[in-house]
């Protein structure tokens, strides 16, 4: 599992690049979602740092999740069971005795990213037999940080990572500095009550980054906005950011 | 600032190696301390990607903190007042017109380090005037994560990153997994009363990395052994861990 960064093709670490350099097989889960520049932005990378002529790339259909669920961990669960089925079947056919096979990972492998527990699942099963290296990558919340030159953490304090669907529910406990991954729902707008600043960011180190910072309150509907707009625009978004509030 | 990653010099990312051939001065505080293999580490890295004959290492003497004090956000805001006036002096000193000059930082500049805020703060006394631009790097949190070959969050749930000073007072709420950084008081001791596993690193990405992990009861006497031990023949230490606790 090589982590690939957060969208800046010199992301990629040393360790990383040689990784690549030493693979034969690189899998690929095709998502079937207009996300063509990514495709393109993975192969720049391969084509960059992948021994020519030595390697081949095999591409899996990922099988669709079911988002409709109210069962959240279940549909993940089933879903993941599902992707799966799928490397199961992509590595027993393409990855000959002796070889290396990798999954190239956005950003960093650790952080809300489903592929080591496919990985681990597959062990599990007993059919397949490998060993698993992890490289890790530039997350997009240390891409966040850097763009925005700030900090993550205020000193001495913690900082929380978490979701957009639990930052909906409520503001983390005992926690000033949040940072959110995976908002679909523009979470941050639930709690423009906060006397807090947010660093927002899409598309993080790539030619459409967008970013916007400022007092909550202040910026929330400018960024809902520009998501939105940005999203139309090029049928998909990644984004991510902290909500730093301030303290008495 | 550059992102150097936590130990390992292929931690090092493409855009790092250039921001590192591009520069014409680095900054080091020196703490004087017995960690002669990190200034070792230094030292490859610009041999391995400045640019020959181009750069100079300029040295600061790091002021002391005052460990003894109680009131520890004051301390450390006292002791970056003072690492500001030595980085002042240097800058003003040996930074021409139109240079570059780079603070090379551990693991990533925006978790636990303070050169980002002493920056600024140069700034806001308004006697430099520079752009900062802040690379992003491998931290040790991501760099343990991969060694383990573990994810840092379970499906859709946070993860807090606190200090071994909070963890010791209390688990934080309503979060299962806890990556803790600074801690040396081996905080995890006083929680081997709940239902959780550990993933415990040192000297991350270096030779001399240690990794243990397992049930945290069944660990936490192993590491604290391990720990003095190696802080003991090593004369420094530096680790992180994970807990996670078991989900009922």
């Amino acid at each position: 599992m090589i982590g690939i960064g957060a969208g800046d093709p010199d992301h990629l670490t040393l360790q990383a690049a040689k990784a690549i350099a030493r693979t034969d097989v690189f899998f690929v889960l095709d998502k079937g979602e207009v996300k063509q520049e990514l495709v393109d932005l993975r192969e720049q990378i391969l084509r960059g740092h992948a021994t020519d002529g030595q390697y081949k790339v095999v591409v899996g259909r990922d099988p669709e999740r079911d988002r409709t669920s109210d069962a959240y961990v279940e549909s993940v669960d089933d879903w993941r069971r599902r992707r799966a089925d799928v490397c199961a079947e992509m590595i027993a056919a393409e990855l000959g005795e002796g070889q290396v096979g990798a999954f190239l990972v956005w950003g960093d492998p650790s952080l809300y990213d489903s592929t080591l527990a496919i990985l681990d699942d597959l062990l599990d099963r007993g059919e397949l037999s490998f060993g698993i290296e992890v490289i890790p990558g530039i997350s997009s919340v240390s891409s966040l940080a850097a763009r925005h030159r700030v900090g993550l953490n205020q000193v001495g304090r913690p900082i929380q990572i978490t979701t957009g669907r639990r930052l909906a529910q409520n503001w983390p406990e005992d926690v000033d500095d949040v940072v959110v991954m995976l908002d679909a729902q523009t979470a941050f707008t639930a709690h423009t009550d906060q006397d807090a600043d947010i660093y927002w960011g899409a598309y993080l180190g790539t030619p459409d980054e967008l970013l916007i910072a400022g007092p909550l309150a202040q910026v929330a509907g400018e960024i809902t906005e520009a998501r939105a707009a940005a999203r139309e625009r090029k049928g998909w978004i990644m984004d991510t950011y902290l909500l730093r509030r301030r303290r008495s």
